[in-house]
């Protein structure tokens, strides 16, 4: 069997995997989409066809879907477009592998996803085939290379993002089975990387968020602009299972007034009184990893928790989660142990648009805007984020119910 | 690919490849349990392992499921208290692949079957493969082969109708795929097959109905005992897929004094304007079957309709559908066509205990009296029901809202 | 405040409030209307404003609704087609009161009754007075009496239909109120009747059931026709509330072996653990009744029992519930203590056509017969039931989850 | 019948009606409230005890509910702790009347507020003036003053929200009535303001927002604190109907294109195709009003819109909604036309707390930061704010699908 093949990703900040040299810009690009959409393939290779076709909640999506979904990216938005001698693998699929891009055209209702038994996976992989033949070829012949590139660049940071949640989706899909199926049964949490700042320094004043240069952000980071920040210390750790489990031993699933009322209206409802997989198991916490039941390890980051929970955590604490801009800035300062690598980080900013913010024309617009409501940002990166997916302006956003990504905290305080 | 193994039975009332002759019984009960152990196989042969480990609704299970399913019920009946040297597969498999049997333990939710991802079928192959070996061996060398007899022949039986579901199920995943996927390239509806009687004659008066004799019987077919009969007129032909179209054509799914209120609520709520699987396609109605998506042949009987469609449609027709009574002296008397092998016919006899009806004793009580409420009863058997397993007093039974099996109708009217 | 109304109707069997003598016709449904209508003023009395406005729940009805539904009827049925000289009362009412006929036009949704704050209690006084008016003149004027005396006749069985459940939805109302009000202060089970027959006697053999000669019925209760009964044994008395708190010690509602599946899961989804409206205080029962929250009573029947308890009652007592025939059959011999008068009692029997049933013509069909699924007959009747309104043959039905109406249960076991 | 009440308050900006002057303190608040609570009276003054009893959603209380709870609030809050003589009215209507204050006890279930038929109007009223007298007693001897005005003072803030929500609920519940009751026959909208400030002018720059100085503030509104904004235009004019029908005209509620994905599912699955109440009768529209139901007026502002529908007009304008930072700047410096007084105006701002906010102690601190999630902020006031309710720094804030308020917009727009 193919050893899995989830390394952390090793680099703080902003990696160069899909940054552009200069030099040989076609050969950059051929070499980049090999290299993700190996990727993919990589992560998948520990999974059964079962385990690719299954889906276990409407959030989550099969293996094969992802697989064919990011490959369906790059024949609507690059290949119908670009490559007019295309013939697409089977035209069926656009109606099952389109996400939500309404203007693309109908689609397979998102709930029943995991009932597509057919295409099965080697057909999945025989169509993945067919489109990296002709992005490739695409890449080489085209006439109009300044228009392809940037859907290249877009469709690979949007497969590298389904290749964080294919390890979300099938984590979830494994924590239902009793019998706790391993993906890899050598995973290990990463090695913790302390933070390059010396002191510990607390932000304020006049800042500057959001992403600047010519490199790849998506629209949802842009337009940089200024904030003013009342002083604050963001603090430099993750918080821990140890900690958590403080929070546990001193009712904190239990004491309504830390909680925000939808919050506590959750805990109740699903019978909360622990992080996302967490089991007791003969007077022990376990909890389901991507090594399988793992016991938890107190040193270690606390993953899986909803932002109600982030939030009712820092309240015990006598203490907030720092906003996003707060959040940018003390990680431009290098001011953060393991800012990227380890688990998202909840913040308390509501996911909305800079200040003159505008989409992406066309049907690459339903990327991002629509999203902009309901839904808390989420700051740095995680274990399962691929290599030269990570940077400072990176904006991740979930409702604040979601337990199922690899989601934790880190808190803040106003200085006085 | 082997080819799919769904021919129609040809036997209509009762069959006897389950009835014991005279001779060496253990060998007969070898051969049976080895036959239809190898129906279940046949009849998963076309699926792909991604096929076999969806679950397209609640009421539907895995392929998958279904197979470890009855080889559980072999293990739990059969092997742990007859055969004290046995090692399960798998200890966790009870909780995997118990249905509904609270008196033997805790069980997997029933809506989540499709997420079971593993064991996959290899390892559910060699499950099968174990079991077989050791109620096998249990056969030939038990020392109270008169107390393992019974537990295997229930078994098989029970296993016969997780056959039939098999397909039902099967057959409903599919339909959720818009590419249509075909599970027999070559399936055909069986040839029909007239009465016995030559003549016309109506039911009445005092009549047996419910299990006689020694023969295997489920323990809702009994006790037999007596009823009596309004003169009634049952029809020989089963309602066809025309005479359907007519029904439609008259407004039938638009006018409610033809419909029960429940079932009225059932049609606004769905929109059902046909009957299940059917599809209008360029103004041609084609159906969702075995073979694909064919078109509606209104010779055909129709199929996968409900209660509530198939009483609406009896009022439609100036009649009504036969009780379960009077349908099994018709049958019994010869005076149907196609009363076996094409379509499950509803009777309009709510599912009920029969005067002096007794559940059997231990966990396998829970087989049927525990669901004698909230359904109705069904009489005959379809084209998907394994040979052998007919029979006139054999009783089926469905929720009135149920359509993904293969169920059908035929009218009945009191003699003026 | 004027007294409340709910006397025990004193006979047992049919009698004879509504059953025409020989003489002046339209005088005796002159009075018998003035009678019916006045009886649902009476029981309207202890009502306040408020009290008549609420739905409790989409299956009881506000007791402002039912005063004036049963007033709609009227005008709907008997003024618009046989007085052409009526005026409505106000036209928009057809739209609120209209309960479910569909031929009679779109109506407002059943859930939402509880929201028509306008028309008021003083309003729908006001309404009632001027069909009144019209009726009575109508009565006495008509040249085609022949016609309108049958829609009166039906027109005041359905009132009292409706009187009965006025009490039972103002007592699930109440019930929800945490100061638990009071209907009538004075309100005291009746006094049990003992039957008629000395001895005790088992039914068997060939019976007519269903209801004969020319005396007012449903058309549910129609044709009259013969069954063979095994030979059963129907108990005398009804089950009691002290009974019921064996079966309760002796972990009836935790033993799920002695329930239908579909109970079992009502008994889970709800934490049921004692009849309805039964209250635990302070280590004592109370239950919720037309007096207020009185102590449960061992001596009197129980009362508010879903179908699916009095089932596991009758399992957990080795013996089940008795058929409609069985019961009608003993009923009419004298054979069963307060088979009127106190609680209705489940049967077994599926609530269904009888052979040869043909609903009323019109609108008025759509009275029973529509309902006729999924539902389980009761027989008898309660406290609740108007004088005049219980007869042998009468087929009442709810869905084997209703608790709410005054519902209670008798065994029966057959003869070995 | 009593005139009713509803006059629009003439205040542009913070009005003094609860602000206390220099002089005889206690004199100021039994007279401030004598005049509040006299206008709770007024405002119910129309409506039957019918009409207060219903509740028509979960998130619309009864009026009888409004007028009790805020009297309880007092009870609770203000006699329990500092009157030690005081005897509640009915110890059971803690239960009742609690509305979410987990720290003071458990309480009857909201969406069931429409069940309680008992306490009845005449007994609320009853209720209302013993704690009336308690209260006024309370204020003219307490030797504890200081302590004491705090609290009467948010009790009194606390009654004028549930003010405007008698009449947002009551609307509500109206609107579900086919007959269109009328709360007010004479009701109109009120006179338009125009803004003070002559010129049209940007806002930009460090502003501060936020509550300052001594008097009544909520703690949501605090603390002030600096902002940097980017320079905007905020429509001096409210979003009439008039510019509502061309966004309807040019199919805004069916271009997916112009909504958040969240609001095309509430437009799918709820239909809605006009702001709330709008009703299409014989080719115009018409709304439900607190007059009845009335033609569209294009002049007036459109009311009744969600959050959704709100954002998707302003996508629509190609503009944007103002944040609330913006709003409360531009309502400052007198640049907005009818900021009070006529519609709640959506801003682009989710509900969160501000830098540095601290929750009140005790149960009082549920009043606003535990609902900080998932809502948005609303600026201004309404036709329905009471008289001394409104002010610039007032955060109301409401689900983004919610339209039963008296909910409006205006747009605003980045200098470029």
């Amino acid at each position: 069997m193919p050893r899995p093949a989830v390394r952390l990703h090793d680099t703080a900040g902003e990696d160069t995997a899909l940054a552009e040299p200069p030099g040989d810009s076609r050969r950059f690009w051929l070499d980049a989409f090999s290299t993700v959409r190996a990727e993919t393939e990589r992560r998948t290779a520990p999974l059964s066809a079962e385990d690719q076709v299954v889906q276990s909640m409407p959030d989550a999506s099969p293996t094969k879907w992802h697989r064919a979904h990011v490959t369906w990216f790059f024949e609507q938005f690059l290949l119908r477009p670009f490559a007019p001698a295309y013939l697409p693998f089977d035209e069926r699929f656009a109606f099952l592998f389109n996400s939500y891009y309404v203007a693309a055209g109908p689609r397979h209702a998102r709930p029943q996803r995991g009932l597509i038994t057919r295409p099965g996976v080697a057909e999945t992989t025989a169509y993945r085939a067919h489109v990296d033949a002709a992005v490739a070829r695409l890449i080489e012949t085209t006439n109009d290379f300044e228009a392809v590139r940037p859907i290249v660049e877009i469709g690979l940071h949007h497969e590298q993002q389904h290749q964080e949640l294919l390890l979300t989706d099938i984590l979830h899909a494994f924590a239902q089975n009793a019998t706790h199926p391993v993906y890899d049964a050598e995973w290990q949490w990463p090695q913790g990387r302390p933070a390059a700042a010396a002191t510990d320094t607390p932000v304020f004043g006049i800042q500057t968020i959001g992403h600047q240069g010519n490199s790849f952000s998506f629209d949802n980071e842009r337009p940089a602009h200024q904030v003013l920040l009342q002083p604050v210390r963001v603090a430099r750790g993750l918080v821990t299972n140890g900690e958590w489990l403080e929070f546990m031993a001193e009712s904190g699933y239990t004491t309504p007034s830390l909680w925000l009322s939808n919050g506590w209206d959750e805990v109740q409802a699903q019978g909360y009184c622990a992080p996302g997989y967490w089991r007791h198991v003969d007077g022990a916490w376990f909890t389901m990893t991507l090594g399988g039941l793992r016991p938890v390890d107190p040193a270690q980051p606390v993953c899986h928790v909803s932002y109600y929970e982030a939030d009712a955590f820092a309240r015990w604490a006598g203490k907030h989660l720092p906003s996003e801009a707060e959040w940018e800035v003390a990680a431009r300062a290098g001011a953060l142990d393991d800012a990227f690598g380890m688990v998202w980080q909840w913040t308390r900013s509501a996911y909305s648009p800079y200040p003159g913010y505008v989409a992406e024309p066309g049907a690459l617009g339903e990327y991002n805007g629509k999203f902009m409501i309901n839904q808390m940002v989420l700051r740095g990166s995680s274990l399962a984020t691929p290599a030269g997916h990570s940077r400072e302006t990176y904006r991740n956003f979930f409702y604040p119910s979601a337990r199922w990504q690899f989601s934790g905290l880190r808190l803040a305080e106003f200085e006085r």
